[in-house]
């Protein structure tokens, strides 16, 4: 199994890097690295999935929103949000269609903010909420058999530290568990789906 | 009470208004009307809302999205849908926050193909995830008591003739249920919920 991860750095990118590649040739992409990506840019996701060829899965756990106080957000946070999380990975499924083997598999990264809100967590809220929308329509329109699912994860305890403060009360989950949605996503036959991670 | 109504024609907008107005002055703004409004234009916005001056209520029946099959869909489509019926809706929120009176409120509109999708309706369902999720987050950090809720319809009656072959074995709703909704947003004192409507 040949399965390409977008945005293999960071705490999650590294987990999921690390259980996707147990039996599989994995090939990582990230804004730095071997194969360079910016998912913001159409061309840039063309690059790469030309230079990788077919692969039986297509993986993202990329994707940056702004936070900041709701009546401080600008058009232009709701932009960057909705470019960079939402259509980065809208347009990875968009092109990756034809990159991807039969019955092979999208999996994407949303978030808890869609249904469990934070101060400051408009725009996560925004785009996570509509990417877990996203998959559940593009899933019964995919052709070849070809699947599409969302881990949507609360906050990691290895990034606890820096975020225990904006999310009060909230229990973290061991990043590993994301790790272990993404493989049930790649390795099993749902689609559809949005798996919640420790929450 | 007084109400400003965006989108107050068409099957849903005019069983909104004929729900709003009982008991209220009413003030309706459409593309085409005595209050000319573009949601797409944020300036049309804010002159829409300074020549109306300080309301109770900002309720939005407003919103298009285009349809299309998964397949078929560009980038600038998904543009269309977010920058229409989603950043449309926020901006009236953004900048509506100053024309409510203390504890007033948004009603937004949203849609069943966030969670029943249906054939050529990914667009949708991402911009009626997108809106679900905004309500949710914007909810908790509105100033002043302000209050939002979104109302969430299946396909109306009034409309099936035109749609029934796109909602195969789905049940239309009497859209007067639809402005029930609105008047529960309005009228009631509940905050960030998502009124589902038929469904």
């Amino acid at each position: 199994m040949r399965i390409l991860l977008v945005g293999a750095s960071g705490t999650l990118g590294t987990a999921v890097a690390d259980a996707l590649r147990v039996d599989a040739e994995l090939i990582t992409a990230s804004r730095h690295g071997d194969h360079p990506v910016d998912i913001t840019d159409p061309d840039s996701i063309a690059a790469l999935l030309e230079s990788i060829g077919t692969v039986d899965a297509i993986a993202c756990s990329a994707g940056v929103t702004p936070f900041k106080p709701l009546t401080e957000l600008t058009r232009a946070d709701y932009l960057a949000g909705l470019t960079d999380k939402l259509l980065g990975q809208i347009e990875l499924v968009s092109q990756g269609i034809d990159h991807l083997s039969d019955g092979g598999s999208f999996t994407l990264v949303s978030g808890v903010l869609a249904y469990d809100p934070i101060v400051t967590g408009a725009v996560a809220a925004t785009v996570n909420g509509a990417l877990d929308a996203f998959v559940r329509a593009a899933a019964i329109e995919l052709p070849r058999g070809l699947r599409i699912n969302a881990v949507s994860a609360t906050v990691f305890e290895e990034a606890w530290d820096a975020y225990a403060d904006y999310f009060p009360g909230h229990k973290p989950v061991a990043v590993a568990e994301a790790g272990r949605a993404y493989v049930k996503s790649v390795r099993g036959r749902q689609t559809g789906q949005i798996y919640r991670v420790g929450y």
